[in-house]
């Protein structure tokens, strides 16, 4: 409840928002600082709803503290009992728009990489002019990356289509500078027989930087580094809208990072998403509706069981 | 005049366009199978014009062709021509919008690289929210680089820029996925240090994917892989209007290819212009405009000069 510039009032207004607009919402533990969350609990009148839950975290960290660091020195911050709670089996999965620093150090620590996966990966969806979602991964979790690491997001990417955008037999994209097998760089070059050969996932050759807004594959496999700048310039086209009073748009709009809530983490055996810094109600009530489904569809549990297939094999 | 999927028709109106436009034109150099361009001349009202010459070429490079092969067996193609006048110093600059392999094989073998230039680079315009353009480099010439070249590109992107885009000592961003020294993937790790010591640029740190739309900085350096992608996402925004019929959005509208005419290979002794397969008349006629500019502004011994000076001092 403490993450995020606008927390915890913003955080408690997507509790109520999600609690309002779910018939069967999931118990929400929310965890910080009891002193600030009952009067807003009291002001949206969630007081003694029998989805919530408070665990009192007295501690809170900062944007700018290390991560390492203030997880160590903070064990009673929500970050860190969140973590807890969620490595002991307390909670099932753990949202949060605090430090995206000490999320991400905070799941290396508490939580498990699943066996057989490389690294773990942060995917985002990608809106598109017909309407449909994509999704394209890495995004910044490995800016550096192997040829057998992006041949495994092609295999975490798929599982999360499937299972979060509810595609059936996700088709797969290299990301790339030309369409043809053979173009690229060395790594690009060296990924895709990798992926030509992977028998786990439906993958359709290359996707150029044109082809991003265009519904040509479910997913976009690419290493860290360029996922990150394309996706930065993809979030910045609602500011563009906005600079050109298009905000209302139905494309444009999409952009918005609110209606996707958080990134999650994949490759690890729990669900954990990342919010924005600047999460607003909705943008928390989405991280609450991506936590669930993750939690719901058993996802991390179907990673385990396709690594597991994929080791077997080799 | 044979180069592009509406040559040599469009081509021929490109010149005519651009005669029409400026007060005191170069003598233009048209190089083309005479038996389609002399009617082509008559119908726009150019033959005799004193500003137009007529060199004949008996053969055209296609766009399936393997362009080494091609220009070997071609030599009374329009491209092999262009650049054996190019070399010989018959002509100044070379502009086409034929086969592009072509045009990057006949270059490096026509044409010297610059004394001390690892690597030649493309680089690319790009418009911007406040209607200022800016520049990135390498745009695809070279997927995988070294920090020298990408050190070298910002030299080459400076001095594009300052006679190019009349930019008074242009500022140069390195393209990241974080603020931060110490941000980025290997490469651009070790690049930062480079650009920060390097005396002939003025270096202003890194840029993220979101600032691309903004007037942060004058030239953004990266690599050609990510170059390529960024770019051709950048591109597909005019795509993207027109599909939200936007198309005359003064700020979508820049990105339609034909605004930019073609893209120069930086880093050769003498100026080669490469156009977009689908050129129009506009664009051929911008084409014109910036090769002439590029032998005006005299920028390949501008070039030749700063990596002379460059090398002096190491």
């Amino acid at each position: 409840m403490m993450g995020g510039d606008y927390a915890p009032k913003e955080a408690v207004k997507g509790v109520k928002l999600y609690l309002e607009n779910n018939s069967h919402p999931e118990i929400i533990v929310c965890i910080g600082d009891e002193a600030q969350l009952t009067p807003l609990f009291e002001e949206f009148q969630l007081n003694g709803h029998p989805n919530i839950q408070i665990v009192h975290a007295s501690e809170v960290i900062g944007f700018n503290e290390h991560p390492t660091k203030a997880l160590k020195e903070k064990p009673h911050s929500s970050i860190s009992i969140g973590f807890h709670l969620l490595a002991s089996g307390k909670i099932d999965a753990f949202a949060s728009a605090g430090s995206t620093g000490a999320m991400m150090v905070g799941t290396m620590y508490a939580l498990k990489t699943v066996k057989g996966v490389l690294r773990p990966t942060i995917p985002s969806f990608l809106p598109r002019l017909d309407g449909s979602t994509g999704l394209i991964l890495d995004v910044g979790l490995n800016s550096d990356c192997k040829p057998e690491q992006l041949n495994q997001f092609a295999i975490l990417g798929s599982l999360y289509a499937e299972e979060m955008l509810s595609k059936n037999n996700p088709s797969i994209g290299l990301l790339n500078v030309g369409e043809e097998e053979g173009k690229g760089n060395i790594l690009a070059q060296a990924t895709y027989p990798l992926l030509k050969a992977n028998k786990h996932i439906n993958f359709q050759g290359n996707i150029e930087g044109r082809d991003f807004f265009k519904n040509k594959v479910d997913v976009i496999v690419c290493d860290g580094f360029t996922g990150n700048v394309v996706l930065k310039m993809a979030e910045s086209m609602y500011e563009v809208a906005v600079h050109r009073k298009l905000e209302k748009d139905e494309f444009f709009g999409q952009f918005h990072y609110e209606n996707y809530g958080g990134t999650p983490i994949l490759g690890v055996d729990k669900p954990v998403i990342i919010g924005h810094g600047i999460s607003n109600d909705k943008a928390f009530c989405n991280m609450l509706v991506q936590a669930a489904k993750m939690g719901s569809t058993h996802l991390c549990q179907k990673i385990e069981q396709a690594f597991a297939s994929v080791s077997a094999e080799a």
